[in-house]
Parts: C-alpha cells; structure tokens; sequence
C-alpha cells in the first residue's frame, strides 16, 4: 500500500532526526535524490515530507528544500531496573517479559516463546466472517455505555458452556472483562493492597508474576510437581507462616508445566482456602484445550461458599486479539465490578458480540474439538523432535493439555543466554528465569508447541537442540 | 429473531425460579400451556426448556414434563454502603453512578444523564463500513499478542492530529488504552498508592470521583469556576496543605461546567505542578468538540519537561463502545506502558485498525466539524427550552464545548429526589450529588444536550421544568 510506505518513510526520516543523522537546521536530502535512494516513486518522498512538516519535524524553504526544525520528542525516563530481594520477593521480570512479547510480535521467523492459537484454524476464518457480519448491526449495541458486567449474550453463552467444566452459574454472576490478564487484574485489585502478599505457582506464568510486580504486591513461590501440580505441604507451611492474602492458581494445564491438578487436591485446596479464609483466583485459560477424555471439573465447580473467583477467556482458543474474557467472582462479585467499572467503564462491544455469536451457533465448540486433536498431535511431534535433537540429559514435562511445554536441561545450561543466542537467528524462545522471582529456573525453557510443524520450526529444534549440546 | 426469544423466556423462568415462583423440585408449566401464556411458539417453549436442562435448573421426567432441579446460583454479597467523611473524603458515589449508567443504558426513553455523542451522526456509519471492511484482513493483525503500546498506524494518526492542540510528540510517546477512563486509570497507578491524595476540580466528573475511590485514594475538591476553571488560589492553599500527589484536570469543557481553562491560568497550574514537583493528568476527552473558534491548546503543549499525562478518547467524538483511546505519559511512560501491560496486555487490535483508518483517511476530521456545529445548536436550543420550561431561579453553566451542561436551583431544591422522579417517567438526568465527594450540589444536575431534539426530548424538559416549579 502506498499509503504506508510513505508514512514508513517518514518514520524512518524522524528516526534519522532522533539518532542526529540530520542535525537540526540541517537540509533534508532532495525529493529527487530520497526517491533514488529509498527506491520510491517521488510522490512518495513528497507525501513523506508532509508529514514531516505537520508533525513539525521538518519546514520547507523556498527554493531549497526541506530542513530540520527540531525534536519534537519527550524525555523518556530509563527504564527500570532489576533488583534481587530476599523472599517473599518482590517480582522483577517485567522488562525481560515485555522485551521478549515485542520480540515476538515483530518475528517473521519462529516464535516459540508465546502461548497463542493456532491463528491459521478455520476458526479464524469464522471469527472475520462474524465482524463482518455483525458490524453492520452495531447500532443496536444499545445508546450510551455498555453496562460494566458486559454484554448479556455473551454471559448467557458463558453460563452456558461453564457446565461442561461442572460450574453451574447464573449470567448474572459473570463480569465480561477484556481477556484473562484483565480479569485478574481485577481480581488482585479487588482483593490485595500495595504489600500484601499472593501464594503463586513455581514455575509461574511470568503475566502472572509481572502482574503482582505492577501492583506493588509481593509473590510467593509454592514448589509444583510437574505431574500433580502445586504442593499442598507447601503451601500449608507458607499459610501459617505468611499472611497470604490469595491463592493464585492454574490449575488446568499450568503455563509451564502443562501439568492438571487431580481433583482430589483441588478439594484440599478449597479447604485450605476456608481454613484461612482467603480467596482463590483460578486461571482456568486452558481449562478448554484438555487433550483427552471428558474435560477436567474447574476448582469452581467444587467452591462451596463462593470464595473461589474463576478467570478465564477465549484468547487460548480463538485469538488473543479479540480481548474477550471473563470473571465469576463468586462473593467478591462487587468489589470485582467496581473495579472493572472505575478502571475502564465497559469493554469494547463488538468483539463480545462476536464471541457470543459463534459460542452460540456451536461454533466454538467443533473448533475446540478440533483444536484440541491439533494440538495433542503437535505436542507429540515436539516431543519426538526433543528427543531427536536435544541432549539425552534433557527433561521435559508431560503436558495434558495447552500450548506449551517445559525443559529442564543440566545446571551448566543458561536458558536466558539460549535466548539470545536463537534470537539472533530470529527464533524465540521462553527463557526459564521469567518463571520465577527467584532466580530459579536458569537451566529451563518454555515451548509452545501450537503451531503447525513446518520444515522451517523443526530446523529451529535442531538449531535448539545444536546449542544446548555445546552448553551440556 | 426466534433464538432471542427462546432466550429471554428461559431468562425469565431463571428469574421465578430465582425468586421461588418455581421451587425446587416442582413441576414447570407444560410446554403447551407456557406457549399459550407466554404467546411464544411450542418451539420457543422446548427450546427454552433444553437450555434450562442445559444450564442445570431443570430436568425432564418422562411422561411429567420438567421438573426445578436446584438453583444455581451465588451467593453474592450485599453493595456496599456509602459512607459521610470528613476532608479530604474517601468518594462513595460509585453506586449511584452505576445505577445510573445502567438506566441510562436500559432506558427507552429520554437520557439526559450520560455524555455520549450522537450515534446517529454519519461517522456511525463510517464505522461500521470500516469494521465490516476491516474484519476481512484481520489476519494482518499480526501473529501474536499486540505489543502493548498499541497499534503503530493509530500512534501515527493520533500524533498527527495532536498538532491540532499544540501537542508535537512523536507516536513513540503514545499508548492507546481503552478509552480515556482506562487511560487516566493507568496513569493514576503509575503515579500514587492507596491513600494518596489527588487534586481534582469541583464539580468533577462522577466516573473520576468513582476512580479515585475505587483505587483507595482521596480526591480534594478545587473550587472551580464556571466560567475561567479551576481556581488557581485554592489550588495553591492546598498544595501547601496537604501532600498532594497529582491533579487531575480536565482544562477543555471541564465535565460537568463545559468551561475552558484560559492559556494564561494553564501556564500558571504548569508553574504550580513545578514548584511542587507533581504531575498533571489531564483529561482531554472533550477538547475535539470546541463549539468555535480554533481549538484551544492543551496543557501539554506547554509542557516544560513531562509532566503533563495527556489523555483522550474517541468516546465523546465518534462512539464509547469502541473503547479505543490513548495517553501521552510523558516522563512517566514506563511506569504507565507497565501499567497497562500487567493490566491488559493489550487493547483489542480491530477497534483501533478501524479509528485509524477513519483519522487517515480525514474522515474524523470532517465528522468533527460537523458534530461542532451541531452539538453548538443543541446547545443553544437546550437554553432557550430551559429558559422556557425551568424556574426564574435557575442558573446555567455557559458551555464552551463538549456534550453536556451544568444546571443550579435554589437551595430548596432536592435533585436527587428529581432523579428519580423523573426515572419514573423514563426520563434520565444526572443529578449534582454525583458530582461531588463531600455532599456538594444537591441542587445542581447535568443535562447532556447531544442529541437532536425531538418533540419527546423537548416534552421531557418541559416536565423536568414542571418537577423544578413545584420544588422551588
Ligand atoms: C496462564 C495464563 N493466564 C493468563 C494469560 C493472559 O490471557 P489473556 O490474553 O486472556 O489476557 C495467559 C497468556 O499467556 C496465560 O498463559
Ligand atoms: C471527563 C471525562 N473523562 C473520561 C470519560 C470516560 O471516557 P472513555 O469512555 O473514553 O473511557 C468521560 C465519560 O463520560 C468523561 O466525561
């Protein structure tokens, strides 16, 4: 499109003006010799300067072209940096986090290190269909501000599907929020002050971790077992030795470990929550993609007296660009509404209306059926090619269901070097240290397995496999 | 639509069962003598049944019909009660807020109380053609999560069209957030924690009331003038008073007073935020929608060294269910780009690929001129119908801009009793209690003038003028 190359082109140019290539007061390259150099059309360089000259970067003079104005740039403060505290500890992985997000988003190469869908799934398709469809019915989105507790359809269909993980819920318990990120947000911010302290996985989905960083709270890490999931004997000692103020858990199919706590536990951690009396939040986001057999009963399904506040959302199983999520939060339900309303009134409609649309013809639930097949199949192929290319010292956990799998190799390995160094070959990795606030996890990584297997990803293995043998 | 309908009826039978119409373990009506009552098909009846036996609230018997199963519903606790204190005040008007909105949003009457533009304007039109051509190449979207400052292409549009207000920035400098609320929200936890104190002006905007509140904060009310704004004297008593650790402003049709802070008075609060070394939020939500004249500059175009946090929307311009609006954190990105990144995520992507397209192609600039000249006339017309209709006695604020204008009886006037008089007639204001932390303005409410008359909106404020008579 023309229209971005030339406001590429400006971009580029102000660029230029930042790094000094073109002091201010300084003549700008002529429109004829731009158009040769940048191998655009004149129009092009014309439309570039323009834009450089509204944003007031650059001012033509008569006759001799377009120079330098000034910097309409604002100091940035540094960005922050890390500090190590002793336990419970405060989280600093946000920068590493948020460096490695970017990364990913701007890759043409292979991206390993994000947990998203398949976005190449039929359902894709049917997700653009239904905006196209539906947008143009959008004036009857109603004619003020949605309400704070979201689109009504969407939470029928939520109520709806939420017996299949055995929570029998009215819409009216349900908040509509923008993914699962925002609704446990919400949640911790309903809950906790600044100080306070949560009881979180180990390893723990760095969001997670960030998260209670940018709140000012503080996490503690419960040792998990890769097959049964948190531990219980842990987390009891934590309880009588902090006060701990939530329980934040996800129990189905943990980012990292892929792992699914039996319900036997999930019954014992209800109880612990009642014999402290604090809240459960449970991220249940993959709760849907369980490989096998009968889907897993939610920890909801068992909350006796509505202290356990049920997050989840369609970013796992659709597309995380849609930003639709949700909440049960059980007694908290005020305070947790509260909070969505003052901190951004409503969410945007149309994409709940999307949702609700394809949750309702049935759509999403054939999807899932076949996305879960997929993704199955594709963690299997990753664990053949693990076992190909990696060194034998390597362990890998035995995902039951999700987008990712975790590798714990030999103490000598550093993953966050691994990253690195695979970056520098446009392959993205998850570097083990994120998943923790103290300093664990050095020699681990994560994987997402849920993009199809090309030649081009199972290279990346190799190239994986070829670095991690030098570092054993 | 059929599917709606089958729906709402077992929406409804929830509701009795809820209520113990239906108790558990009783026979629901039978499918024929439920369609005769309810005038829906036998079609409608079954259907309505299946999702109840879905939803788990009633089973069928073989040969008897359906049977109440149990209820499945939480146990939610009650709202929280507002509460008086003594200054600086917690703010405890979010409730009635709440209420309010959702009647405004459920109304099919007469709403006078929210300040949303007219969804009937040709931009609503625009929008949807965008959205619905759009939603085709949704899968340039990219292959991932958003980065979290948002869509390039609409930092781009948005720092251009900022030169408009004196604001020369560069897109780098931008974060699109979800909407102005969302915005001022990442912006208010990158600067304070709870119980921090924020100066705000008085009357304020409920929904920044509501914030403050919900974030644990206090808001000091500054007398505000409505003509010239904010009153710069009792602003410096109470920096000198008390540790203030932000103002909150909204120098551009201050909601409610529609006012307009003088470029003399806004220099002088950048010196005051100075010598005190705090930063300013400033809410420019309505600055686009200057009645005449060019617009005036924003506080951040005269901002010495970044400490103005300027934030905006397309909610008062174009429509609030996008949500789409944006922040200039100056000096403070970091912690606001952490904020929103631990918050979010990202912003849904389709919401803001649509409002840049309509900024680049100039669309939004055009819209903007006609909505001006409109909103000016329904503004007058507003005046010479309240001239008509309401008592001698009244005051109106002389707006300047934006959606909405200030109204003040005498004392003797309750309008918070005419609140809800005039709900009983589905006619919606926004009464001045809301406006305040501290029980200011009881006589006061807003009425937002940006529809287009219509003979049922001129008849509403001819029974609100006769409501007025009768309490003055
Ligand atoms: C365990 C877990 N929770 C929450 C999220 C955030 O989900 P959303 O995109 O719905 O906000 C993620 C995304 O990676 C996740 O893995
Ligand atoms: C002054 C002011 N600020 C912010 C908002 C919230 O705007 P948004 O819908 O963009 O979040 C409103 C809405 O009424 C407002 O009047």
């Amino acid at each position: 499109m023309e229209s971005l190359l030339y406001e590429q082109l400006a971009d580029r140019l102000i660029d230029h003006i930042e790094e000094g290539v073109y002091p201010v007061g300084s003549r700008l390259p002529s429109v004829r010799a731009l158009a040769k150099s940048e191998q655009v059309s004149i129009a092009t360089v014309t439309s570039a300067y323009s834009i450089l000259e509204e944003r007031g970067w650059a001012e033509p003079r008569p006759k001799s072209g377009y120079f330098v104005k000034r910097t309409a740039i604002e100091p940035l403060s540094m960005p922050k940096k890390s500090r190590a505290k002793t336990s419970p500890r405060a989280v600093t992985v946000a920068e590493l986090a948020m460096a490695i997000q970017r990364g990913a988003a701007a890759s043409r190469g292979v991206v390993f290190s994000a947990a998203i869908p398949d976005l190449e799934f039929p359902i894709a398709e049917v997700v653009k269909r239904n905006f196209t469809r539906l947008s143009r019915y959008s004036s009857s989105f109603g004619n003020g501000y949605e309400t704070p507790e979201g689109l009504l359809e969407l939470r029928l269909q939520i109520a709806r599907r939420a017996i299949d993980a055995g929570v029998h819920i009215s819409p009216d318990a349900l908040i509509t929020t923008m993914g699962a990120q925002n609704a446990i947000s919400h949640a911790l911010r309903a809950l906790t002050t600044a100080g306070d302290i949560v009881a979180v996985e180990s390893p723990c989905y760095f969001g997670l971790l960030q998260m209670i960083e940018g709140f000012g709270l503080k996490a503690i890490e419960i040792p998990t077992d890769p097959v049964t999931g948190i531990s219980v004997d842990a987390l009891t000692l934590a309880l009588q030795r902090w006060p701990i103020k939530a329980i934040l858990t996800i129990p189905a199919f943990t980012n990292p470990l892929g792992c699914i706590i039996p319900m036997e536990k999930k019954r014992i951690l209800i109880q612990l929550a009642q014999r402290y009396d604090i809240p459960i939040i449970e991220d249940d986001i993959y709760g849907d993609l369980q490989f096998e057999g009968r889907r897993s009963k939610a920890l909801k399904s068992i909350d006796p007296d509505g202290r356990v506040l049920w997050c989840s959302s369609v970013s796992k199983t659709m597309d995380p660009h849609l930003r639709v999520g949700w909440i049960a939060p059980g007694r908290y339900y005020d305070e947790v509404l509260q909070q969505k309303f003052v901190s951004e009134i409503s969410s945007p409609t149309l994409p709940q209306v999307v949702t609700a649309e394809i949750m309702k013809k049935g759509l999403y639930d054939r999807h899932l059926r076949h996305a879960r097949a997929s993704y199955h199949q594709r963690y299997m192929r990753l664990l053949e090619l693990a076992r190909e290319h990696f060194p034998e010292s390597m362990r890998v956990s035995s995902a039951k269901g999700g987008l990712v799998a975790w590798f714990e190799m030999p103490r000598s390995v550093d993953a966050t070097e691994l990253y690195y160094i695979c970056r520098e070959e446009d392959i993205h990795i998850a570097p083990g240290e994120l998943f923790s606030v103290s300093g664990l996890y050095q020699n681990c990584f994560r994987l997402s397995f849920s993009n199809e297997w090309t030649p081009e990803r199972e290279q990346a293995i190799a190239f994986i496999g070829r670095i991690l043998k030098k570092m054993t």
